[in-house]
């Protein structure tokens, strides 16, 4: 896991469980894509339940943990209602996670869920969908409902089992 | 995973996430509870979501996976409108997994969640429950709805994630 | 790890690596054995390493960590001058594992390894050669060099590396 | 796990467990150290077991398992007669895995064994080291013993209890 230095506080809802109500999820602003030939945009996915997570390729929490966990969820309900998600917020060491990087990690960890390139600041900050968002670091993981809401907003690994009731209660919602 | 040596087919519905209608659950029949003062019945779960764990405390499996995994559903999701029930439904070794080496288990492994020694037949051969559910083995895992129906029965053990989908599905119905 | 409840102290050699030199190893004194049709002796083994694993079959760190362990020792050492030894050292909760029940667990986990059942006192205390060699609970793994002394007496699980690497050094003695 | 195209025979011994006799093992030639001051040569570290871990930063079988081993063995057997060096053999993605990717590599996972950057070949093939020892991919483990012979080369992960019993073989060598 890997925080923000400055310990900044996010600016939409942070829950264990979906919350009941969230405000609306803000487009993501992206540099590059992998696994996709066209951009992808949130507002393409309305009707569909999203998870967004938020990875860094050396945060060794999202390597182990997160990012493994993000396939398995896209194998096991992608195209039944959800879509799966990822964002590259570099945050640190940039030089060390360029696109080049990344392509090769995705290929060698056979991801293949859509994965865009956080669109940098152009000062070395943060980028800029992970400060719209307000996260704290990485892993995060950001679950859109239906409507366009962001009903769960986590900082760190949240255990399958969690993460699967989530996803559950949001799929069963009409 | 311990399966009955006569296969005998499921009289139940199968499936690896719940299905959208049910057969009505039959009560079960249980000797002994551990973990309770007063007998437990299903008609006093209704409007629960019930998830059945069916094990025996010598079968590999359960003891690695199901079982450790029903005491944190119970952990995580008992009291928020779920209800776990365990039962010991010995249909081989019947001498090595009395009440007294059960009632051991659950002490070393800090079980918390109700469990019910299913209703010996009398003469050596699947307790009543097994029975009357057709399982197939151990570890079985049926959900039950708020309605009382059965809406998931999967023999082997089912994954934390896919487990999770299908609580998070159940509790979202009103 | 169960513990016995009054903390005896050991009387031999307590280490996380091989000691140099240690105890004559005592014999054992077992009631029944399991995988073998006749009783093995300490003495049948001078010359070979052996690897005595103490535990409880309701224990949840030998059923989780240790026992497998044994057995894989067994599986990639037995016959190459090393021989593994189980001991069912029952201390607590006797009624529930009697030897009707550890033959059944032995029969369940696909253990390999002779296993002998303690010698009872008696008086429902501590087994005999638990006693003999100051074993303060289960799992206890003791290592008994070529030339029948007690090397190495740990209490709790020894992880896979330190495991090796003490096995890797006894066997490398001429 | 990943192997060269080519699939190029070793022309070094292998072994699961330690060969009795090895080869001289060669000088290794390092572009780079990382968590070392000075370069360091095969030679400096006669009289020591060595353990060499030919990886790459995103292989996953290295991220996975024997990158964390490595540490675990350092952290372990470091300074008691043992040294462990990695080695970081590029062969494929080489613009993915530059020095200043695997430096965030090393330092997001805490690494603090001597790790060496393997002398690229200047045409985009094996890197020199890797060339030498007739490696067939990575993770690559190498253990030289105190007179400098190459006693184990394993292509792919060694599981801990292996890895130990070797580890043990060798420093029981006077």
């Amino acid at each position: 896991m890997a925080a923000i230095g400055g310990g900044r506080r996010a600016n939409v809802a942070h829950a264990s469980t979906p919350q009941a109500y969230g405000p609306p999820a803000p487009e993501w602003e992206v540099a590059q894509w992998f696994n996709r030939d066209t951009p992808l945009t949130l507002a393409d996915l309305r009707g569909q339940v999203v998870m967004l997570h938020a990875f860094q390729m050396l945060c060794p929490a999202c390597v182990r943990l997160a990012t493994p966990q993000a396939q398995q969820v896209h194998e096991q309900f992608g195209g039944q209602g959800l879509t799966v998600v990822g964002l590259h917020t570099v945050f640190e060491h940039h030089e060390a996670m360029r696109p080049v990087s990344l392509e090769a990690y995705i290929h060698e960890n056979r991801l293949r869920f859509a994965i865009g390139v956080d669109q940098p600041d152009g000062h070395g900050g943060l980028p800029r969908t992970m400060r719209t968002y307000g996260m704290q670091g990485t892993p995060t993981l950001i679950l859109i409902d239906r409507q366009g809401r962001v009903r769960q907003h986590s900082f760190g690994h949240v255990p399958d089992l969690a993460l699967g009731a989530a996803l559950g209660t949001l799929l069963a919602e009409g």
